[in-house]
């Protein structure tokens, strides 16, 4: 369908942000409205200013005949900062505390205006990095996990405790959980995940990191990589961490049910994308 | 910041498909770009239409003083039936077949491009009623629920079968399965639903409907209105079902584990569609 300059930009935008990560060749975009690959590179132009100057992400550019333009997400430092700011306040309200010192995040992690900031925000962290696919745990990080998942255009696959007639034949390991060294069972479907994948494990909440490490040793069972770990909230000062390098966004300092008082300092987002994204 | 037409209409873009449902007051998109509201009113023409031909889904405008504009995903008849008969083949590949007859589901669950495309479509079936959360099921439910809320910008509920101490206090009901016939549990966490809230319930499967059915009586518990009922796929012919008015993706006709032979149809969706909604 023959489209106006105006027209284009519009459905241009809407089609790369649709597809984030994916190489489209100008060629499509020509084909689609009838117009010039010149034209067409004068309008991705145009696209690729407003996202930089807007904080939307970035356009890249790949030359040659297959080539093409791909659309980037990311989050700049500015916002990312301010965000986390607002986050950790979010966290931190008293009426959160629930007995035995839990905390309900249920209305964060199905907040879709907080999953899609949150989601971008990893998708920046992690934009250095070849993700074939998302894992997380059942329940609480499913959400969480296709959040990043979307801006990173990968599917999402879910570990379990208790394998499924639904999921087929699974593998299965025995961790310990960091915290209670309690022994528990994790399951994932063998036809979720093929050898030598690339993958990101994503979760709501880490304590001393026995459901990460645990995943990351399913990971082993399936000849898979660890393309990197994100955690919404780690939690206060852990003596024997059993993960190391992972980003959160938010830290619990301090969790005092008596006080009814919660301190929740930023995760290493920061640092960690300051040490290792050039973009922005 | 002051932005040209051409940077506006992608900034505009992204914002309003960032924000569907939400009313955009014009002297918001006036004073962002530093413009006259007379140039936003055309930037927002020029969306409006390549949005409606583009099948990306309309612009409402809201006239007088706590006016604007409101993004309305849908995905038009023509589409929806090209995608239901594409969604069908993939359902009915042998390969899905698991012992017992049942079907591994889990990759379209986990593939952001099907969720994107069936949370579009499930919006644009309940676009005619007030919806003010979503609500599913744990644990394959919970991916196809966020999508679907993704576009009508609302948060999303977890019934679970065991109580967490995360949740903190919960409601729960017994129901029986409809097929199995077995007493189960269902929970949800007190905090998570307000009384008086419009309901949509989103599930993967349903068989004789007892799940959805219990899902009923638990809004019933929280004195919520049930706004709606959608199904990926609903299996074959059940003899009682539980549940009469839902909206349903794909129908499994017959499942023969000998044959290895899937037969899926398409569900009621566009009937519902026809019948319900009068955009495009």
């Amino acid at each position: 369908m023959k489209l106006r300059r105006s027209g284009r930009l519009v459905d241009m935008t809407h089609y790369l942000l649709q597809h984030p990560q994916g190489l489209v060749p100008l060629s499509f975009f020509a084909d689609r409205y009838g117009s010039a690959k010149s034209s067409i590179s004068e309008d991705l132009g145009i696209i690729k200013q407003t996202f930089e100057q807007q904080g939307i992400g970035t356009l890249v550019t790949v030359p040659g005949a297959a080539g093409g333009v791909r659309y980037i997400p990311y989050v700049s430092h500015e916002e990312a900062s301010a965000y986390l700011e607002e986050l950790c306040e979010m966290i931190a309200k008293p009426e959160r505390l629930l007995p035995g010192g839990y905390l309900y995040m249920t209305d964060i992690l199905g907040n879709p205006k907080v999953l899609n900031k949150v989601g971008k925000m990893f998708a920046t962290a992690f934009s250095h990095k070849k993700v074939d696919v998302v894992m997380t745990m059942a329940t609480k990080g499913i959400p969480l996990a296709h959040a990043v998942a979307s801006f990173l255009n990968v599917p999402v696959v879910i570990v379990r405790r208790d394998s499924r007639v639904t999921e087929g034949s699974t593998v299965s390991i025995n961790y310990v959980s960091g915290s209670s060294k309690r022994i528990q069972t994790m399951v994932l479907a063998k036809r979720s995940l093929e050898t030598g994948s690339n993958v990101l494990i994503i979760d709501d909440f880490m304590k001393a990191g026995g459901t990460v490490s645990g995943m990351v040793n399913l990971l082993a069972e399936f000849q898979a990589n660890v393309a990197g770990i994100g955690i919404l909230v780690e939690s206060e000062n852990i003596e024997e961490r059993l993960v190391d390098d992972y980003v959160s966004l938010a830290k619990l300092e301090k969790v005092s049910e008596r006080d009814r008082q919660i301190e929740v300092q930023q995760g290493n987002y920061l640092q960690h994308v300051k040490e290792n994204i050039t973009i922005n």
